[in-house]
C-alpha cells in the first residue's frame, strides 16, 4: 500500500515543470556532445579513480572522447552500486533508448553512437529541457562573465563570488576584476565601487542570485574600512605573498560588501557551507575537495543578524550540519534551507535531512532541490532521485504517520519543488511574466 | 500488518497514567485561559516570525488575546507542515471539539470561543490533567520561588539553577539570593551556605530534582575555595563588569557546589546541554536561542567521575550528540538519557535517537519523554507524538526485527514512559504513597 | 513482501563462509571454557555495572566462574532490551540448545552446565568455527607476540601497534621492544630498525594487516629524524616523565615509520579512529573508554596523500564521522570503509551508516563487518545481526527503492561480506591457496 502511495505521489510530483535553482551549466554549451561529456563529470571520474583507475588514464590530454568513454566503461563495474551510477543508467534509458541496467564493454558502443546521434540535433538542449520538464536553470557565472548570447529567461545568471572573496590576492583575479569593471582598485572604497559595478552588470542581465562556497573555518565578520584599506593595499602589492591575516581581512571585507550589495540589489545570497578545497591534490579534475564536518552555523550569527533584509538560501556539505540548518531556518526569517549538496546528495542523507526539514521548517522556507549539474542531461535523473525520496517521505511521514491526505502531501511537495523557487528567487511566471497578465 | 501492530502498541501505551518529569508550568496558573496562551507559546510565535510575520505584530504590548490569536491564525498557513502545528490541531480536537485539520480565518473564531468557554471552568486544569492522563508534572522553579499555595504531589518542585550559575554577576540575582536566604554572600563559604539554604527549602517542599541548561562551551571544573573567594568577591563588587575569567570561576564553583548538594539532598541533577542564548536578539520572546552542535560529553568527564552518587538525567540539544549520550549512559552508572529536547523534539530526530537508546542503554536508565510545556494543554499532543514514535520503533525494531512479543514491547515502552520516572526521581505511588500500603 | 524478501536475502548471505577481519581472539585459547568467559565480555560487565551492579561484584579476584555467571544473570534484567543481550541469547540458542528468550535465575544453571559440557569437547573451537561458517579470523597481536603454536591460515596474525605509538615512554614497553627485536634503541635509526624487525617477524608468520586505535585528537604528521632523535632519547631517559611534546613527537615518528613499513611489507593499515581511553577509571575491565565525537578525517589528510601505496581500512567510533568516511573513501583510492566499530555497532547506527556507504562508495572498497570478538562464540550472533541489517538495507534500498534484482543485491552483499576481505587483505583461497590451483 505504501509503495503504491509512493508511486502515485511521485507521479504527480514528476509531472511538474521545474526551475533548477543551482547548476554549473555553460549557457553557450549547455548539453553534452558525446557520452564523454557525461562520464567526464567528476562524479564518475573520481569514483573510477577511487576504485583504482589511474588518473593519467582519465586526464590524458587530447584523449579521443570515444576512447575516454571506453576506458571509463571498462572501470565502472566497481561503481555500479552507487547512486551516481544509477543517474547514468537512468539518463541513458530516458534519453538514448538504452534498455538494460548495466553498461559494459559489450554494449557501450551502440549506446555511444546513439547518444552522439541524438546530441547532434541542433535543438538537443531544448529537447533535454523539455523532456526534463525544466523551464529554466540557474547558472554559476564568474564575476567577469559577459553574460551575452543566451536567453536569460532560460539560463538565469547567478553571480559566483568565490574568486573575489578568497582569491583576490591572485594577479589574474585582480586583472580580471580591473578588466570587468574598469576600476583601479586601491582601497576599500574603490573595491566597493568595483563590486557595485559587477552587481549592476549582473542585475542588468537578469541575475536572480549571488552565490559562494565557503570553507568550514570561515566565520564572516565585519571589518572596518581602515582595516580593509590596509589589507587591500597589501594584496595588490604583495599578491600571493600577502599574509594570511591580510587575506582574511580582505575576504571578510569582500564577503560583507557583497552581502551589502545583495541587500541593495535585492538578490538572495546562496551560502554553500563547508568545503575544504584540494584535500587530495593527486585526484582527478574536480575530485580533490573534501571537508571537515566540524562546522557550525553559529559562525554566521553576526551575518544573519546584520542582514535581515537579505535572504540566505543555505546549503551544508555534511549531513551532521543539517539539524543546525533546520533550527536556524526555524528561527531566523532570512535563512532558507537549500537543496542537498554534493556529499549529502545521496539517498540516505537526503531522506534523513529532508524529513527533518519538512517537519520543522515553515513550508515557504525550503528549496527542495537543485541539480548542481554541468550538463543538462543530469537534471532528469538527479531530480527523479529526489522526487522519489520526497514521495517516499511524504507518503510515510505525512500520509501514513500523520494522516495527511494525498492531495495535501502533493501540494507540500509541489511547493518545495517549484513554488518556493519562484518566491525566494523572484522568478517564474508570476514575476517575470507579470507584464503579460 | 506493521501499521496495525503500531496502532495496538500505541493504544496500550496511550492508556498509561504518566508523570511529566520536566515542564515550565506555573503551578498557580497551570492551564490556558484563552487560545492566546496556546498560540503565544514560542513554538508558534517564532515560526510565524520566521515565516515573515513582524515581531511587532506578535509582541505588541497590551494586545487583546482575541486579536493576537486572529493575527497568528492569519499567518499560520506557512507552518501547517510542521509537527508543532500538528500539536495545536490535535489539542483543539481533543480538548475543544474541533473537527477539521486546518484552522484558518474562516473557522478560528468559533474555536476561540469554545476554548475560552471550556477554560473558564474552575476545574479546567484538573480536567486537562485527567484527559491527558497525567498524575503529576515537574515544575521549573526559580531558586527564590516560595513554592507555596499548590499541591506538590501534583506540581512537583524542581530547583532551576541557571540564574545562580551563569548570572550571579547581575545585581538582581544577588538581591534575590539575599532575599531568599538571608545570607550575606561574601565568599565561597557564605555562598555555599546560601545554596544549602535553597536546597533545604526545596527539599522541604518535596522537590524531586535540580536542573540547569548549559551552553556548548561549558566544561565543569572543580575550583578551589581560594579561587572561588576571589571570583565571588569580584562578582559582588564589579557585578556585570567582572571579567569573563571571574565569572567562569564563579560559575564553576556554583555548578560544583550545587552538584555537591544534589548528592547531600539526594536529588537528581538534570543537565540540559548545548544551548546558546540570544543568538537572534531580534527574535520574539523565547525565540532567540540556538546552538553550536560541536559539543561533547567528554566535557563532563570530571563531573561524572567526581559524583558517582548523583544521578544525572542528561538531555542534549542536538541529535548529533545523542550517540555520545547513549554511550555515556551505557558506561557511566550515573548518566541517564532524558527525553528529546527542543530542537531535537521532532519526529525524525526522536526516531533516530530513540532507536539508538532503546537498543544500547539499560532499560532502567532511560527517561522516555517530558513535555517541556508552559501550559498543561500541550502535554497531550506532545506525549501523543512521542508515544506514536515509540510504538513505531517498538513495532519495527523489536517485534518485527528482533522477534519480541507485543507484550514485551509494551512493557519496555511502559518502563520508559512511566516506571523510570518513578525510580529515577523517587516519585510516584510506590514512593510517595508508601505509607498507604 | 518486504519481510519475505529480507528473509530470502538474509538466508543467502547467511550461507556464506566468511573470514572475520578483526578480532581479539587468543589463538591459543580461542573459545570459551564456561559461560563466565562469555558474560565476562566487557559488553555485559559494563552494562551490568552501568545498570547498578557494583564493580567489586564483577571484578572480584579468584571468583568462581559459576558464581560469576550467577551474579551477572541476576543483574541482566535491566539489559534485556539491548542488542548485546540478544547476542547472548542467540548464541545460547545456536550453540547450547537454549530455547527461551530470557535467561534468569530460574533457568541459567542447566544452561551453564550444558555449555560447559559442550565447551569441554577437544574440538570445540573447530565446532564453533564450522557452525559460524568462519574459515579464518584475524587476530590482534601484541608487537612482541611470538606467533607460535597455531595455524596462521585459520588464526591470521595482525600487528597491533598502539603500545609502540602511544606508550613507548613506559619502561615495560621499552623492555618488550628490546626483548622482541634485540635492538638497543637510542634514536630514530635504531627505532626504525627495531620496527622493521617486528614487521619482518609478522610477515614471516603470515600477518595480513597492521592495526592501531587512535584518540580523537591525533593528527598524524611526519617529523624529521632530528626531531625524532631528541624525542626518543628523552623517552628512553625520562620515560613516563618525558614531556607531552616529546611523547607526541615520538608517537608521530612511530606512526609514520609504521606506515612506511606497511608500504614496504605490503600490509594494509587498519585505522580505528576516535577512542579516548580511561574516561571512566571507576569502570569495569575494558569498560572505561569513551570518546569525543568531534573528530575529522581532515586530520589524516597528510597521511592519506603521503601513502598512496598503503591501503587504509578505516573504522570510526562515532556514527557522526561516518559521512566523512564515506566521502573520503569515495575520493581517496587508499581509503576503505571498515566495519561498524564498538559504540557504532548497534542496529540503528549500522543501518544509517551502511546505507550511506552502499550507495556512494565503490563496492570494491567496503569491508562490511568484523566481530571484534574475544571469544569465538560471538562471531555467529554478531555477524547474524549485521547480515540481517544488510539484508534489510539491500531489500529496502536496492531491490524496492532502486529496482535491483534479488540476485544483484545478494552479489553486492556477498562482496561486502566476503570478497573484499580477500582482496583488501590479500587472503582467502585465491591468494593463500594459489599454489594448489
Amino acid at each position: 500500500m505504501s509503495l503504491e502511495l509512493r508511486r502515485r505521489i511521485f507521479e504527480q510530483l514528476d509531472s511538474l515543470v521545474l526551475i533548477d535553482p543551482h547548476t554549473h551549466i555553460d549557457a553557450l554549451n549547455p548539453a553534452a556532445t558525446t557520452l564523454a561529456d557525461i562520464l567526464g563529470y567528476h562524479y564518475y571520474t573520481e569514483l573510477a579513480h577511487s576504485a583504482g583507475m589511474a588518473k593519467g588514464q582519465i586526464d590524458e590530454p587530447e584523449l579521443d572522447p570515444r576512447e575516454k568513454v571506453r576506458r571509463l566503461i571498462e572501470r565502472m563495474g566497481p561503481l555500479d552500486n552507487t547512486i551516481q551510477y544509477s543517474w547514468f543508467i537512468e539518463m541513458c534509458r530516458e534519453f538514448f533508448g538504452f534498455e538494460g541496467d548495466r553498461i559494459t564493454l559489450d554494449n557501450w558502443e551502440t549506446l555511444y553512437d546513439q547518444a552522439a546521434e541524438k546530441m547532434r540535433a541542433p535543438d538537443w538542449a531544448a529537447q533535454v529541457l523539455a523532456k526534463s520538464k525544466l523551464e529554466a536553470v540557474f547558472l554559476t557565472n564568474d564575476f567577469d562573465d559577459p553574460l551575452e548570447d543566451f536567453d536569460t529567461r532560460v539560463y538565469v545568471p547567478c553571480l559566483r563570488t568565490d574568486d573575489l572573496v578568497f582569491h583576490l590576492a591572485k594577479p589574474e583575479v585582480q586583472a580580471r576584476l580591473a578588466d570587468a569593471t574598469g576600476v583601479d582598485v586601491t582601497n576599500a572604497d574603490t573595491l566597493r565601487y568595483a563590486v557595485a559595478g559587477l552587481f549592476q552588470h549582473f542585475k542588468d542581465k537578469d541575475a536572480k542570485a549571488c552565490a559562494i562556497s565557503l570553507p568550514p573555518d570561515f566565520a564572516p565578520q565585519k571589518v572596518s574600512d581602515a582595516r580593509a584599506d590596509t589589507a587591500i593595499a597589501d594584496l595588490y602589492s604583495q599578491q600571493q605573498d600577502a599574509s594570511a591575516s591580510q587575506k582574511r581581512a580582505a575576504a571578510n571585507f569582500l564577503f560583507w560588501t557583497i552581502t551589502e550589495y545583495c541587500a541593495e540589489f535585492g538578490l538572495p545570497f546562496d551560502l554553500m557551507i563547508g568545503v575544504n578545497r584540494n584535500v587530495y591534490p593527486g585526484g582527478v579534475y574536480q575530485g580533490m575537495d573534501l571537508y571537515d564536518s566540524r562546522v557550525s552555523l553559529i559562525q554566521y550569527r553576526e551575518l544573519f543578524n546584520a542582514f535581515p533584509q537579505v535572504t540566505f538560501p543555505v546549503s551544508v556539505l555534511a549531513s551532521v550540519t543539517n539539524q543546525e540548518l533546520v533550527s536556524y531556518a526555524w528561527i531566523f526569517p532570512n535563512v532558507i534551507t537549500n537543496g542537498h549538496w554534493w556529499y549529502s546528495n545521496t539517498p540516505a542523507y537526503i531522506e534523513h535531512d529532508l524529513s527533518a526539514r519538512l517537519e520543522a521548517v515553515p513550508r515557504t522556507k525550503q528549496i527542495g532541490y537543485y541539480s548542481d549539474m554541468y550538463k543538462l542531461e543530469f537534471a532528469l535523473p538527479k531530480f527523479a532521485m529526489y522526487k522519489r525520496l520526497l514521495a517516499k517521505t511524504l507518503a510515510e511521514r505525512f500520509v501514513i504517520d500523520r494522516g495527511w491526505s494525498e492531495e495535501q502531501a502533493v501540494l507540500l511537495g509541489t511547493q518545495i519543488l517549484r513554488g518556493n523557487v519562484e518566491t525566494v528567487f523572484n522568478c517564474g511566471p508570476q514575476t517575470t511574466d507579470a507584464s503579460d497578465q
